[in-house]
C-alpha cells in the first residue's frame, strides 16, 4: 500500500465548492493508486467565530476547555469532507484525533505529539476507505482533548506521513510553492523547486510563512519528503527533502525577512562576569524568546546588550531588562520597535566564502544602516530600519538570485 | 454524594448570557450541597447551521458523518458552559459522550444508550467539579460518534441520572412545565404539578411536547424522578414519578392533541383471513410506525381498513397501502391529511366509568364528527377533522379539568 498524506489548510476547505475542488486532488491521488490519508484544518473563519464566543464569556477561558472548543472546527471540516467523497462516488470515513490516537503531551492549546497509533487508520485504508483525519488536535493520557498550537494541521499531517511511512507528504496552501523571496514584496521572486529540510528551517524561522518550524523538524527527523504545493492549481510546488542532490552552485536559496522584531537594549552595564547569564536566564525563566544577541564596550569596562525578541513579548522582556539594569546599577533600557530581519538562506554558502560581504555591501549600496547581525553555518541575518525592509530585500534578491 | 443531573436545551445556552443564567442555576445546587452534573444541547441554531452546511454538498449525507458533523453543537456547548463556571468561579470540567464512555448501539442519527461508564464523571465530581456533559451523543463499539436522534440530550440526562443513582433529574425548558393542555390553545390551562410516569407517556405519545418519549420511558425503567421545570424562573415545575400518591379523585390529568396525523384508507377489501396482518406487516418492514387502527363492514364480505400515521410517512404508507390495495383486488386507497387526534390522559379513567361517554358527548355538543376512536387503560383519542381541533381541546378542558 503506497501511502500518501495531503493536507488541506482552512482557506482550501472554506466552503462546498472548496471542498469539491479538495475531493478532486484526493480523488485523484486515489486514482493513481496511492492510499490517500488527508489532514484538514477548520473551515475559513470557524476557529475566529468559536474564538469571539469564548471571549463573550471570559478574557481567559480555561486552556483544557479551549481545546474542547476549537477542536470541533476540525470535526466540522472532515465531516463535511467525508460527505463530499461519498456525494462524489469515493468511500471515505473522518477521523478525529481520538478516534485516530494522536496521543499529545498533557500541554492544552501548544501539545506536542508524542506518538499516533495506526492501527484504526490502516484498517479502513484496508478497507479501501479514503481517512480523512482532524488536524490540530490530539488526546492526551487522560482522554482529554488537546491542539496542537500554530501549524498544528502540518504538524498532524507530517507526523501521520512519519508514523504511516508514507511515499510523501503534501502540504496544499494558497501559494504555489516555497518562494526565493516573499512575492507580495519581490515580483521576480521564484519558485524553488528543491531545498533542504535545514535551509527550510532557516527560512521559516526567519520569516518564510509557508510552513511551520514544527512540522519541518519532524519532517527532517523522519526523513518524510514534503510537497509544499497550490490548492487551486496542478503545477508542481517546492519538494523539501534530505539535501543530497542539491542544486551545484547554488549559494543563496531564498531571502526571508520579518517584522516582528523588538530590539531592546540596556545600555550602560558594568563589565562583570555573568551579565549575559543573569539577563537570559532570567528572560529564559519567563519564557521569553530571544532571537539576536549583541553586547559591545561602549566605554572601557562598559557594555551596552542589546537583544531582539517579537513584538509579543516586549512588555515582558522590557520588564525583565529594567529590573536587571537596576539590579547591576545600568544607565537605563531602550526599546526600538521599528525594526526588521532581514536574512538569506543557502546551504552553500559555507563552501562559498564573501557572501555575508556581499550582502553588507548590498545593504550599504541602498544607503540603509545595519543595526545588527548574526550568523549561522547557512544563514545570515541583519536587522535594519523597518521602513526600508522592502528595499532591501528587492536589492538582495537582485544580488543572490539570478 | 447527592448527584443531581439536570439538562439545559438549546434555547437556554443560546448565548453568553443564557449561559451565565444557566449556571446561576447550577451554582444554586452546588451551594445548595448537590454534586451537579449538567446536560446540554447545542446552542440556538448551531444544529440548523450545520445541518445546511451538509445540505450544500449532498441531500443524502452519510449517517455515521452527519453524527460526526452534529455531535459538534453540543461539544461547543459544554466548553462555554464549563468556561461560564469559570468565570463566576466554580471548578467546572466538560465531557463528551465519547469522555463519560455513553456507550450506544451501531445505528447512527437514532442510537440507545446501551451503558454508561461512571468513572470518569464520579472521579471528577470527588475532584469538586461540576461536570458537564454533552447531550445527544454517546459512541458505539467501534469508538464511532453516535446520536440519540429526537430528544437526545433529555435521553442521556435521565440516562445518567438513572446510572449514576441521582436524586433528582431535572429537565429545563422554555415551558414551565407539563400542562393540562396547550396553553396556546387553552387560555384556562393549568400546570400539573405531579404526573405518573404512565401518564407522562401517554401524554408524550399523544402529542405533549414538553418531554419525549424515550426519556420517560428511562426514567420509569430505572424510578428516576424528573423535574421538569421552566430555564427562566425559580417556580416549581412538574414532577414525573411512580404514581403512589397521585391526587385522589383526579380522573384526568391532561389533554394532548396532535395534527401530526394523515388517516389513509384501504377500500372495499375483501373479507379474508390475514389481510391486516399482510398490511400492517408490510408497513412495519418499511418501518412505518402506525398508530390508529379501524377495521369496518362496509358491506357484506367486503371491509374498509383505516390507519393513522405521522405526516413524515405519509408517501410510504400511501405507497404500501396501494400496493396491497392492488394485490387484493380492493377498491382503492383514500388519504385525508386534515384530521387531527384528541386525547385525554389519566391514571383515574379506570376506576371512574363513563369517562369515554362524557368525552364523546362533549365533543358532540360541539357538532363535530368523530372519526376514529381508540383506548387504552389511562387513555382515550379520537380523530376529528383538524380545522375543528382548537375547539374541542377547549370543551373536553372544560368538562374534565375543573
Amino acid at each position: 500500500m503506497k501511502i500518501i498524506v495531503q493536507k488541506f489548510g482552512g482557506t482550501s476547505v472554506a466552503d462546498a465548492d472548496r471542498l469539491r475542488n479538495v475531493a478532486r486532488k484526493v480523488i485523484k491521488a486515489k486514482d493513481n493508486g496511492y492510499a490517500p490519508v488527508v489532514v484538514v484544518s477548520a473551515q475559513g473563519d470557524t476557529t475566529d467565530m468559536l474564538l469571539e464566543k469564548a471571549a463573550e464569556i471570559t478574557d481567559r477561558p480555561n486552556a483544557r476547555e479551549l481545546d474542547m472548543l476549537l477542536s470541533t472546527g476540525e470535526q466540522i471540516s472532515i465531516a463535511l469532507l467525508a460527505m463530499t467523497l461519498h456525494a462524489m462516488g469515493y468511500p471515505a470515513i473522518s477521523l478525529t484525533g481520538q478516534q485516530v490516537g494522536i496521543m499529545t503531551d498533557e500541554s492544552h492549546t501548544k501539545a506536542k505529539i508524542e506518538d499516533i497509533e495506526r492501527n484504526r487508520i490502516l484498517s479502513e485504508l484496508n478497507k479501501g476507505n479514503i481517512v480523512i483525519v482532524a488536524g490540530f488536535q490530539g488526546i492526551n493520557c487522560h482522554n482529554d482533548i488537546t491542539t496542537l498550537g500554530r501549524g498544528g494541521s502540518d504538524t498532524t499531517a507530517v507526523a501521520l506521513a512519519a508514523a504511516l511511512g508514507a511515499e510523501s507528504c503534501e502540504i496544499y496552501t494558497d501559494v504555489d510553492g516555497v518562494y526565493s523571496a516573499d512575492p507580495r514584496v519581490v515580483k521576480e521572486a521564484k519558485k524553488i523547486d528543491e531545498v533542504s529540510y535545514d535551509e527550510m528551517l532557516e527560512l521559516a524561522s526567519l520569516g518564510a510563512r509557508v510552513l511551520h518550524l514544527r512540522c519541518v523538524e519532524i519532517a527532517k527527523k523522519f526523513g518524510t519528503p514534503l510537497h509544499v504545493r497550490s490548492s487551486f492549481n496542478d503545477q508542481p510546488g517546492t519538494i523539501v527533502r534530505e539535501g543530497i542532490e542539491m542544486e551545484k552552485g547554488r549559494v543563496v536559496t531564498g531571502i526571508a525577512h520579518n517584522t516582528n522584531v523588538v530590539k531592546i537594549t540596556i545600555k550602560g552595564v558594568p563589565d562583570q562576569p555573568g551579565v549575559a547569564s543573569r539577563l537570559f536566564g532570567a528572560l529564559a525563566d519567563r519564557e521569553v524568546n530571544v532571537d539576536m544577541i549583541i553586547q559591545s564596550a561602549s566605554r572601557k569596562g562598559i557594555n551596552d546588550i542589546s537583544f531582539t525578541v517579537g513584538k509579543e513579548d516586549k512588555t515582558l522582556a522590557v520588564e525583565v531588562a529594567q529590573d536587571l539594569a537596576k539590579a547591576m546599577g545600568a544607565e537605563g533600557v531602550e526599546h526600538e520597535e521599528n525594526v526588521a530581519k532581514v536574512s538569506i538562506v543557502g546551504a552553500g554558502m559555507i563552501s562559498h566564502p564573501g557572501v555575508a560581504a556581499r550582502m553588507f555591501k548590498t545593504i550599504a549600496d541602498t544607503g540603509v544602516n545595519i543595526q545588527m547581525i548574526s550568523t549561522s553555518d547557512i544563514s545570515i541575518s541583519c536587522v535594519i530600519d523597518a521602513e526600508h525592509t522592502d528595499r532591501v530585500v528587492k536589492a538582495i534578491h537582485s544580488t543572490f538570485i539570478n
